[in-house]
Protein backbone atom coordinates (compact mmCIF):
# COMPACT_ATOMS: atom_id res chain seq x y z
CA UNK A 1 0.00 0.00 0.00
CA UNK A 2 2.11 2.27 -1.39
CA UNK A 3 0.08 5.47 -0.53
CA UNK A 4 -0.27 5.09 3.28
CA UNK A 5 3.43 3.74 3.13
CA UNK A 6 3.91 7.36 1.72
CA UNK A 7 1.70 9.03 4.30
CA UNK A 8 3.69 7.34 7.27
CA UNK A 9 6.34 8.63 6.24
CA UNK A 10 5.71 12.19 5.32
CA UNK A 11 3.40 12.43 8.80
CA UNK A 12 4.81 9.67 11.19
CA UNK A 13 6.57 11.53 14.60
CA UNK A 14 8.99 8.78 16.00
CA UNK A 15 8.63 9.49 19.75
CA UNK A 16 10.99 6.97 20.69
CA UNK A 17 12.29 2.75 19.63
CA UNK A 18 9.01 2.01 20.47
CA UNK A 19 6.32 4.24 19.75
CA UNK A 20 5.29 6.24 16.20
CA UNK A 21 3.30 8.97 16.42
CA UNK A 22 0.18 8.52 13.15
CA UNK A 23 -2.04 11.41 14.72
CA UNK A 24 -2.33 12.77 11.32
CA UNK A 25 -2.74 9.65 9.72
CA UNK A 26 -4.67 7.21 12.12
CA UNK A 27 -5.17 7.93 15.37
CA UNK A 28 -6.21 11.72 15.40
CA UNK A 29 -6.71 12.81 11.86
CA UNK A 30 -7.82 10.76 8.44
CA UNK A 31 -7.85 11.55 5.10
CA UNK A 32 -11.27 9.26 4.30
CA UNK A 33 -9.86 8.99 0.57
CA UNK A 34 -7.02 7.12 1.58
CA UNK A 35 -9.05 4.97 4.39
CA UNK A 36 -11.78 4.17 1.38
CA UNK A 37 -8.94 2.67 -0.39
CA UNK A 38 -7.65 1.05 2.62
CA UNK A 39 -10.94 -0.85 3.85
CA UNK A 40 -11.32 -1.54 -0.27
CA UNK A 41 -7.95 -3.82 -0.01
CA UNK A 42 -9.09 -5.56 2.84
CA UNK A 43 -12.51 -6.43 1.85
CA UNK A 44 -10.44 -7.45 -1.83
CA UNK A 45 -8.09 -10.02 0.42
CA UNK A 46 -10.93 -11.37 2.73
CA UNK A 47 -13.31 -11.62 -0.52
CA UNK A 48 -15.10 -15.29 -0.89
CA UNK A 49 -14.43 -15.97 3.04
CA UNK A 50 -17.96 -15.60 4.15
CA UNK A 51 -17.50 -12.76 6.75
CA UNK A 52 -20.65 -11.38 8.03
CA UNK A 53 -19.34 -8.89 10.49
CA UNK A 54 -16.43 -6.77 11.08
CA UNK A 55 -15.33 -6.24 14.73
CA UNK A 56 -12.48 -3.15 16.00
CA UNK A 57 -12.17 -1.47 19.03
CA UNK A 58 -12.90 2.16 19.47
CA UNK A 59 -11.68 4.33 18.50
CA UNK A 60 -8.96 5.05 15.71
CA UNK A 61 -10.15 1.72 14.36
CA UNK A 62 -13.61 2.55 13.12
CA UNK A 63 -12.84 4.05 10.22
CA UNK A 64 -10.76 1.79 8.27
CA UNK A 65 -13.57 -0.73 10.08
CA UNK A 66 -16.11 1.01 8.82
CA UNK A 67 -14.04 1.14 5.08
CA UNK A 68 -14.17 -2.32 5.07
CA UNK A 69 -17.71 -3.22 6.24
CA UNK A 70 -18.79 -0.82 3.80
CA UNK A 71 -16.56 -2.82 0.70
CA UNK A 72 -18.10 -6.71 2.24
CA UNK A 73 -21.39 -5.15 2.80
CA UNK A 74 -21.80 -6.01 6.22
CA UNK A 75 -22.33 -4.27 9.73
CA UNK A 76 -19.29 -3.30 11.89
CA UNK A 77 -19.31 -3.31 15.41
CA UNK A 78 -17.12 -1.68 17.88
CA UNK A 79 -15.84 -2.49 21.29
CA UNK A 80 -16.38 0.25 23.57
CA UNK A 81 -13.01 1.31 26.31
CA UNK A 82 -15.74 1.23 29.37
CA UNK A 83 -19.07 0.55 30.11
CA UNK A 84 -21.40 2.97 29.47
CA UNK A 85 -24.51 3.48 31.91
CA UNK A 86 -26.73 2.86 28.89
CA UNK A 87 -24.72 -0.33 27.55
CA UNK A 88 -27.31 -3.39 28.05
CA UNK A 89 -26.62 -5.77 30.68
CA UNK A 90 -25.65 -9.13 28.45
CA UNK A 91 -22.12 -7.77 27.77
CA UNK A 92 -18.84 -9.45 27.97
CA UNK A 93 -16.31 -7.47 29.71
CA UNK A 94 -12.05 -8.19 29.25
CA UNK A 95 -9.39 -6.03 30.56
CA UNK A 96 -7.11 -4.58 28.59
CA UNK A 97 -3.23 -3.16 29.57
CA UNK A 98 -2.55 -0.30 27.32
CA UNK A 99 1.29 0.17 26.20
CA UNK A 100 0.87 3.59 24.64
CA UNK A 101 -1.49 4.70 27.27
CA UNK A 102 0.02 3.60 30.58
CA UNK A 103 -2.99 2.35 32.52
CA UNK A 104 -5.32 -0.76 31.96
CA UNK A 105 -8.65 0.07 30.25
CA UNK A 106 -11.71 -2.24 29.40
CA UNK A 107 -13.41 -3.86 26.40
CA UNK A 108 -17.34 -3.83 26.61
CA UNK A 109 -19.07 -5.90 23.79
CA UNK A 110 -22.66 -6.90 23.83
CA UNK A 111 -23.62 -10.15 22.89
CA UNK A 112 -26.47 -8.97 21.15
CA UNK A 113 -24.17 -7.02 18.74
CA UNK A 114 -22.19 -10.44 17.66
CA UNK A 115 -23.60 -14.11 17.43
CA UNK A 116 -22.18 -17.39 17.12
CA UNK A 117 -23.43 -18.07 13.77
CA UNK A 118 -21.24 -14.62 12.73
CA UNK A 119 -18.07 -14.87 10.54
CA UNK A 120 -15.70 -12.35 11.97
CA UNK A 121 -12.99 -10.20 10.47
CA UNK A 122 -11.20 -8.20 13.03
CA UNK A 123 -10.11 -4.85 11.58
CA UNK A 124 -7.65 -2.02 13.70
CA UNK A 125 -5.24 0.33 12.93
CA UNK A 126 -2.25 -0.34 14.54
CA UNK A 127 -0.89 -4.30 16.11
CA UNK A 128 1.89 -3.27 18.17
CA UNK A 129 2.14 -5.65 21.41
CA UNK A 130 -1.59 -6.78 20.56
CA UNK A 131 -3.33 -6.77 24.13
CA UNK A 132 -6.52 -5.06 22.80
CA UNK A 133 -6.75 -6.90 20.00
CA UNK A 134 -6.07 -10.31 21.93
CA UNK A 135 -8.59 -9.48 24.15
CA UNK A 136 -11.32 -8.64 21.63
CA UNK A 137 -9.92 -11.92 20.38
CA UNK A 138 -11.49 -13.97 23.75
CA UNK A 139 -14.29 -12.22 23.50
CA UNK A 140 -15.64 -13.32 20.20
CA UNK A 141 -14.05 -16.29 21.00
CA UNK A 142 -16.24 -16.57 24.26
CA UNK A 143 -19.19 -15.62 21.95
CA UNK A 144 -18.36 -18.66 19.86
CA UNK A 145 -18.15 -16.98 17.01
CA UNK A 146 -15.35 -18.23 13.89
CA UNK A 147 -12.54 -15.33 13.25
CA UNK A 148 -11.56 -15.43 10.10
CA UNK A 149 -8.92 -13.24 10.46
CA UNK A 150 -7.47 -10.30 11.38
CA UNK A 151 -6.21 -7.12 9.65
CA UNK A 152 -4.26 -4.22 10.48
CA UNK A 153 -3.54 -0.82 8.65
CA UNK A 154 0.48 -0.86 10.23
CA UNK A 155 2.27 -3.98 11.74
CA UNK A 156 5.06 -3.47 13.90
CA UNK A 157 6.62 -6.74 13.17
CA UNK A 158 9.58 -6.12 15.95
CA UNK A 159 6.68 -5.85 18.53
CA UNK A 160 5.10 -9.32 19.38
CA UNK A 161 1.68 -8.71 18.37
CA UNK A 162 1.77 -10.68 15.21
CA UNK A 163 3.53 -12.91 15.91
CA UNK A 164 1.45 -13.91 18.67
CA UNK A 165 -1.15 -14.27 16.39
CA UNK A 166 0.44 -16.31 13.76
CA UNK A 167 1.20 -18.75 16.68
CA UNK A 168 -1.86 -18.97 17.48
CA UNK A 169 -2.91 -19.87 14.01
CA UNK A 170 -5.12 -16.42 12.68
CA UNK A 171 -4.75 -14.99 9.65
CA UNK A 172 -2.98 -11.60 9.86
CA UNK A 173 -2.77 -9.01 6.90
CA UNK A 174 -1.53 -5.80 7.17
CA UNK A 175 -1.02 -2.98 4.62
CA UNK A 176 2.27 -1.62 5.80
CA UNK A 177 4.70 -3.14 8.14
CA UNK A 178 6.71 -1.54 9.92
CA UNK A 179 10.37 -3.30 11.14
CA UNK A 180 11.87 -1.31 13.31
CA UNK A 181 12.24 2.40 14.55
CA UNK A 182 16.24 2.28 15.17
CA UNK A 183 18.24 5.38 14.23
CA UNK A 184 15.48 7.83 13.98
CA UNK A 185 13.79 6.06 10.53
CA UNK A 186 11.07 4.37 9.72
CA UNK A 187 12.24 1.11 8.33
CA UNK A 188 9.13 -0.01 6.34
CA UNK A 189 7.93 -2.87 3.82
CA UNK B 1 -34.28 10.63 6.37
CA UNK B 2 -36.60 8.26 6.25
CA UNK B 3 -34.20 4.84 6.28
CA UNK B 4 -32.78 6.24 10.23
CA UNK B 5 -36.24 6.38 11.27
CA UNK B 6 -37.78 3.42 10.49
CA UNK B 7 -34.14 1.72 12.20
CA UNK B 8 -34.39 3.77 15.37
CA UNK B 9 -38.25 2.90 15.47
CA UNK B 10 -37.36 -0.95 14.68
CA UNK B 11 -33.72 -1.12 17.08
CA UNK B 12 -34.38 1.98 19.62
CA UNK B 13 -34.47 0.85 23.22
CA UNK B 14 -36.38 3.46 25.43
CA UNK B 15 -34.70 3.10 28.86
CA UNK B 16 -36.44 6.13 30.57
CA UNK B 17 -38.23 9.45 29.42
CA UNK B 18 -34.63 11.28 28.54
CA UNK B 19 -32.60 8.26 27.20
CA UNK B 20 -33.16 5.91 24.51
CA UNK B 21 -30.22 3.31 23.49
CA UNK B 22 -29.41 3.09 19.74
CA UNK B 23 -26.54 0.68 20.35
CA UNK B 24 -27.36 -1.34 17.60
CA UNK B 25 -27.85 1.75 15.54
CA UNK B 26 -25.04 4.45 16.09
CA UNK B 27 -23.67 3.46 19.47
CA UNK B 28 -21.76 0.02 19.03
CA UNK B 29 -22.78 -1.37 16.00
CA UNK B 30 -23.28 0.29 12.54
CA UNK B 31 -25.01 -0.12 9.04
CA UNK B 32 -22.16 1.43 6.91
CA UNK B 33 -24.31 1.63 3.94
CA UNK B 34 -26.70 3.65 5.85
CA UNK B 35 -23.35 5.56 7.30
CA UNK B 36 -22.63 6.80 3.73
CA UNK B 37 -26.55 7.47 2.53
CA UNK B 38 -26.41 10.05 6.08
CA UNK B 39 -23.02 11.22 4.97
CA UNK B 40 -24.00 12.22 2.17
CA UNK B 41 -26.96 14.14 3.14
CA UNK B 42 -24.71 15.93 5.07
CA UNK B 43 -22.21 16.85 2.31
CA UNK B 44 -25.51 18.18 0.09
CA UNK B 45 -26.90 20.30 2.96
CA UNK B 46 -23.46 22.21 3.34
CA UNK B 47 -22.31 21.33 0.19
CA UNK B 48 -20.88 25.38 -1.52
CA UNK B 49 -20.18 26.35 1.97
CA UNK B 50 -16.33 26.01 1.56
CA UNK B 51 -15.58 23.52 4.06
CA UNK B 52 -12.52 22.30 4.55
CA UNK B 53 -12.34 20.16 7.49
CA UNK B 54 -14.78 17.77 9.57
CA UNK B 55 -14.64 17.68 13.11
CA UNK B 56 -16.19 15.23 15.51
CA UNK B 57 -15.69 13.59 19.17
CA UNK B 58 -14.63 9.86 19.65
CA UNK B 59 -16.05 7.27 18.67
CA UNK B 60 -20.13 7.41 18.14
CA UNK B 61 -19.73 10.24 15.69
CA UNK B 62 -16.60 8.87 13.72
CA UNK B 63 -18.33 6.98 11.13
CA UNK B 64 -20.82 9.03 10.22
CA UNK B 65 -18.41 12.17 10.40
CA UNK B 66 -16.21 10.05 8.04
CA UNK B 67 -18.76 9.85 5.40
CA UNK B 68 -19.70 13.60 5.67
CA UNK B 69 -15.72 13.72 4.99
CA UNK B 70 -15.58 11.40 2.15
CA UNK B 71 -18.25 13.56 0.11
CA UNK B 72 -17.21 16.85 0.92
CA UNK B 73 -13.37 15.24 0.21
CA UNK B 74 -11.53 16.71 3.08
CA UNK B 75 -10.07 15.44 6.07
CA UNK B 76 -11.62 14.47 9.20
CA UNK B 77 -10.06 15.17 12.84
CA UNK B 78 -12.15 13.33 15.91
CA UNK B 79 -11.31 14.94 19.24
CA UNK B 80 -10.01 12.49 22.10
CA UNK B 81 -11.52 11.63 25.15
CA UNK B 82 -8.70 11.52 27.26
CA UNK B 83 -5.06 12.25 27.14
CA UNK B 84 -3.09 9.36 25.65
CA UNK B 85 0.92 9.45 26.27
CA UNK B 86 1.72 9.45 22.89
CA UNK B 87 -0.61 12.90 21.96
CA UNK B 88 1.55 15.96 21.36
CA UNK B 89 2.32 18.96 24.11
CA UNK B 90 0.38 21.16 21.45
CA UNK B 91 -3.11 20.41 22.74
CA UNK B 92 -6.19 21.88 24.24
CA UNK B 93 -8.21 20.77 26.28
CA UNK B 94 -11.67 20.93 27.46
CA UNK B 95 -13.64 19.07 30.35
CA UNK B 96 -17.10 17.50 29.63
CA UNK B 97 -20.14 16.36 32.10
CA UNK B 98 -21.38 13.56 30.20
CA UNK B 99 -24.91 12.55 31.02
CA UNK B 100 -25.22 8.83 30.00
CA UNK B 101 -22.06 8.05 31.43
CA UNK B 102 -22.35 10.09 34.55
CA UNK B 103 -18.97 11.68 34.92
CA UNK B 104 -16.71 14.51 33.45
CA UNK B 105 -14.37 13.22 31.15
CA UNK B 106 -11.59 15.73 29.55
CA UNK B 107 -11.50 16.00 25.51
CA UNK B 108 -8.24 16.58 23.65
CA UNK B 109 -7.50 18.03 20.22
CA UNK B 110 -4.53 19.05 19.13
CA UNK B 111 -3.90 22.59 17.26
CA UNK B 112 -1.61 21.01 14.64
CA UNK B 113 -5.04 19.12 13.35
CA UNK B 114 -7.51 22.50 13.04
CA UNK B 115 -6.11 25.49 11.71
CA UNK B 116 -7.44 29.32 12.04
CA UNK B 117 -7.95 28.89 8.31
CA UNK B 118 -10.14 25.97 8.55
CA UNK B 119 -13.69 26.01 8.17
CA UNK B 120 -15.28 23.40 10.10
CA UNK B 121 -18.57 21.43 10.18
CA UNK B 122 -18.97 19.94 12.83
CA UNK B 123 -20.48 15.97 12.80
CA UNK B 124 -21.91 13.57 15.91
CA UNK B 125 -24.35 10.91 16.31
CA UNK B 126 -26.89 12.73 18.75
CA UNK B 127 -27.96 16.28 20.08
CA UNK B 128 -29.32 16.12 23.49
CA UNK B 129 -27.74 18.32 26.05
CA UNK B 130 -24.91 19.05 23.53
CA UNK B 131 -22.28 19.34 26.39
CA UNK B 132 -19.31 17.36 24.31
CA UNK B 133 -20.44 19.50 21.27
CA UNK B 134 -20.29 22.79 23.31
CA UNK B 135 -16.65 22.37 24.53
CA UNK B 136 -15.74 20.69 20.92
CA UNK B 137 -17.68 24.76 19.92
CA UNK B 138 -15.23 26.20 22.36
CA UNK B 139 -11.74 24.59 21.52
CA UNK B 140 -12.57 25.55 17.50
CA UNK B 141 -13.64 29.02 18.84
CA UNK B 142 -10.10 29.27 21.07
CA UNK B 143 -8.49 27.93 17.62
CA UNK B 144 -9.75 30.61 15.91
CA UNK B 145 -11.33 28.04 13.20
CA UNK B 146 -14.81 29.60 12.02
CA UNK B 147 -17.58 26.54 12.11
CA UNK B 148 -19.82 26.78 9.53
CA UNK B 149 -22.40 24.49 11.08
CA UNK B 150 -23.36 21.51 12.79
CA UNK B 151 -24.46 17.92 11.91
CA UNK B 152 -26.17 15.67 14.00
CA UNK B 153 -27.56 12.37 12.95
CA UNK B 154 -30.30 12.48 15.44
CA UNK B 155 -31.40 15.89 17.72
CA UNK B 156 -33.54 15.59 20.94
CA UNK B 157 -35.54 18.39 20.73
CA UNK B 158 -36.87 17.64 24.52
CA UNK B 159 -33.49 18.15 25.48
CA UNK B 160 -31.48 21.73 25.61
CA UNK B 161 -28.44 21.07 23.46
CA UNK B 162 -29.91 22.22 19.97
CA UNK B 163 -31.66 25.31 21.16
CA UNK B 164 -28.51 26.61 22.49
CA UNK B 165 -26.46 26.24 19.54
CA UNK B 166 -29.33 28.07 17.45
CA UNK B 167 -29.68 30.72 20.20
CA UNK B 168 -25.63 31.16 19.72
CA UNK B 169 -26.78 31.81 16.39
CA UNK B 170 -25.20 27.82 15.10
CA UNK B 171 -26.81 26.64 11.64
CA UNK B 172 -27.89 22.99 13.49
CA UNK B 173 -29.21 20.33 10.42
CA UNK B 174 -30.13 17.02 11.75
CA UNK B 175 -31.82 13.84 9.94
CA UNK B 176 -34.11 13.02 12.73
CA UNK B 177 -35.88 14.96 14.88
CA UNK B 178 -37.12 12.91 18.58
CA UNK B 179 -39.43 15.03 20.10
CA UNK B 180 -40.60 12.86 23.01
CA UNK B 181 -39.82 9.49 24.79
CA UNK B 182 -42.81 9.84 26.53
CA UNK B 183 -45.27 6.72 27.14
CA UNK B 184 -42.82 4.50 25.69
CA UNK B 185 -42.95 5.46 22.33
CA UNK B 186 -40.39 7.24 20.52
CA UNK B 187 -41.80 10.42 18.90
CA UNK B 188 -39.95 11.51 15.80
CA UNK B 189 -40.05 14.15 12.91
Amino acid sequence: MEQLKQKIREEGVILSQQVLSLDSVLNHQIDPQLMMEMGKEFAARYAGNHITKIVTVESSGIPIAFATAYFLNVPMVFARKKKTRVMDEDSLVERVPSFTKGFVTELVISRKMVLPTDHVLIIDDILANGEGLKALHRMIGTIGAPIVGLGVAVEKTFQKGSLAFREMGVRVESLVKINSLADGIIHMD
